[in-house]
């Protein structure tokens, strides 16, 4: 097997997530007013907890594929509005519940909902706002965008017991990480950007091409999410070096170093990740073996094969400014990391 | 998007099967006499048309994986030829079904069984070897095992009505066909190796390694048998060039280069692939624009993604001659194309 893999040749190094933002940015001033209003309540503590985390600074990546891809096929009512928001509502109650499954004390630098207001807040208020996000879907009354949006919620809970049922334990393989990433970040992805085309009721390769590029998308931003998370330019990005390796999450980076290495090699990671054992020393010592078994170029590698398939999957549009800046999303997801 | 792949770096250009064929030649010889004495009946037709497809000269890859993944681990009884047998007529039964589905008239340079017996007695003497494959399967008596092989028999099946439903249709995404090329080869190559591990009764992580092994190999299997069909040695190999092609049958080299093309390439394709219009003008216009558009060079790279991940799924084991036999099998299966 020889697969060499230059991470340079003809990368788009200063690839931006800027035109996308431009293009949707008069409609996602409207999906935030619309996240704000729907996450009021008369009970004060929704809203509390709900904007504790909807103000904490995320791209919303997520809510504009979805006003993307409905408005490049020439939509112009509203649909898309709510459901970018429903979309963006998903993401958030996702978030609070990975809080408290995973016992996280921070996320991009500030402290967890969890940690502020409790755990039995931080369900409920993932469940008010999945329930908010159902009901915006029915307002608009797509059967097929529900059943888009409603699948992916169901595949994104499975996802996460799948994830349960593999942490810790390093004898995952790359197809239960891949499996794992497909359905918890990759499927969400995917139905944001499907349900764009339902609401413009433009055809069924349109629709396809949409969900191929969404999912592809999804699948590469999540491989280099996993790697900046042992390197790259993690510390621009608000997030810090080893967080997965002290939580003793199982990504790819790992289970490549650890399925390469030698045997004194996973002793080691079932003492750092299994025993969590994950002081900084260990840790450096983890970095050095990734790096060893090349675990990040590897990882990256994998990224870029998705990448090409999100970029195939939108080559037979015809050129627009919106489809420029769909791909351009594809490259700035993979520049973050080298 | 950079991904430069050199498909000579590193690649074992002299690897072969010989090694599996070797460990498992007295296995072999017993799986060889239960598929002759199976595939008896006093139906006369159905020996008949069973042997027409059996010694056709298949290189049976498929029961020497499920011989390996349980000799590999120590295995000493006789559960394995049985299984293995099974894993063999499961295969036989689905190119006599494909064949009527496909209305192919020669398969490995011979007329079908369906040209001399017709489709009706291919399809049942398909379904007979089904039974007997089940049959044999229940007398092992390991219902994980049972669970495994039926399991894949029913996702054959959706693939295979998956890939009528893509038939003919140039709108087929990249995913569309990964889904089709997973179900109808990748299952059985998984479902084949995983199978070893259980009767062997070895630890779930050495059964999911082989299974990840399994379905990673079918994959990067079928992708280069799908380059093959435009070029290469496809030659030496007892296959004709283009036969998806005149089939109008949509692989990932076409797809590649039907996304990638211009307007006058797409309609070429639709004429070429939806009208039918496949002669050998044709035929060689549809080489240069797979040729232009990368559509070779990037189903390699596909298959070389996935090789990758199945040495990945083995590399844990200790070493043996039974491991070094699987992984050399990866190079085989990717070495045929370049």
């Amino acid at each position: 097997m020889g697969v060499v893999i230059s991470l340079d040749e003809g990368k788009n190094k200063l690839a931006s997530v800027k035109p996308l933002v431009d293009l949707t940015k008069a409609d996602m001033e409207r999906v935030n007013q619309l996240i704000l209003s729907k996450a009021g309540s008369d009970v004060q503590m929704i809203p509390e907890v709900a904007n504790h985390l909807i103000s904490s600074g995320g791209k919303r990546l997520r809510p504009m594929l979805t006003l993307a891809s409905a408005s490049m096929f020439g939509y112009g009512g509203d649909h898309h509005i709510k459901l970018a928001t429903s979309v963006e509502f998903m993401h958030t109650a996702t978030l609070l519940h990975d809080d408290v499954v995973d016992e996280s004390d921070l996320r991009r630098g500030k402290s967890t909902a969890r940690m502020i207001w409790g755990n039995q807040a931080s369900v409920l208020v993932g469940d008010f706002l999945l329930g908010q996000a159902f009901k915006m879907m029915v307002e608009v009354g797509s059967l097929e965008a529900l059943d888009v949006l409603s699948s992916a919620a169901t595949v994104i809970a499975e996802g996460e017991v799948l994830q349960l049922s593999v942490a810790k334990n390093m004898e995952t393989t790359e197809d239960d990480y891949l499996a794992v990433i497909r359905a918890k970040t990759a499927a969400l992805f995917a139905a944001a950007a499907e349900v764009g085309p339902i609401v413009a009721n433009t055809s069924r390769a349109e629709r396809n091409a949409l969900k191929s590029y969404g999912m592809n998308l999804g699948l590469a931003f999540q491989l280099v999410d996993d790697a900046l998370d042992y390197g790259g330019k993690a510390a621009d990005l608000g997030k810090n070096v080893g967080d997965d390796f002290r939580e003793g999450k199982i990504t790819l980076p790992v289970i490549l170093a650890w399925r390469r290495g030698t045997a004194e090699d996973r002793a080691f990671w079932r003492k750092a990740i299994e025993g969590g054992e994950s002081d900084d020393t260990n840790l450096e010592h983890a970095l050095g073996l990734i790096t060893r078994y090349g675990g990040l170029s590897d990882t990256i590698a994998r990224a870029q094969h998705y990448g090409t398939i999100a970029r195939d999957a939108l080559a037979p549009l015809p050129p627009s400014a919106w489809k420029s800046a769909l791909l351009e999303v594809i490259d700035f997801c993979i520049a973050r990391v080298s």
